[in-house]
């Protein structure tokens, strides 16, 4: 399985991002092909208590690394990833994780 | 749900890093008690090909966050725990996340 892994930084105003999250990008993100399993949360703490580096994570699992690239590549993949430039104000760092 | 992400930087010996992973690391976080699920895999790159930020991804379920706590405080949680910095050259960012 591969995950691309969605690493949000601390959004400039964190009620508008959750409520645009939820009400808006979730229903786009399930709108994508091949969609194995997807999961996000807040980062609520770190073990130590030292600020988290990031403010939201998601993962979206595919069966391997070409089914995610076809499926970012297909319209509705697109149309998630143009989103994230409309609510991410603290930034987006994606990473392809190989599980 | 819950999970504890641990974001692992480039270690200075990949090969031995990934050796200890497999070998020793994992066998220690199966042992955790009240977990959930346990995933984890090596950063392959990233949708853009920038450099990715981290080298290795993990992941540790929990049904909340007291399970958690309990969990990473018990004696096998100190083990995975006090295990990490024997290998993790690169660092580790943990970060608790709720789901």
């Amino acid at each position: 399985m591969v995950k691309l892994v969605v690493a949000y930084g601390q959004p400039e105003d964190p009620a508008g991002f959750d409520e645009h999250y939820v009400s808006r990008h979730i229903p786009l993100v399930e709108k994508i092909p091949n969609l194995r399993r997807f999961e996000s949360g807040k980062v609520v703490g770190t073990p130590d208590g030292s600020a988290p580096p990031f403010y939201y994570l998601a993962e979206l699992s595919f069966d391997d690394v070409e089914q995610l690239q076809a499926a970012m590549g297909s319209p509705e993949g697109e149309a998630a990833g143009a989103d994230v430039a409309t609510f991410a104000s603290g930034g987006a760092t994606l990473m392809i994780a190989q599980t």
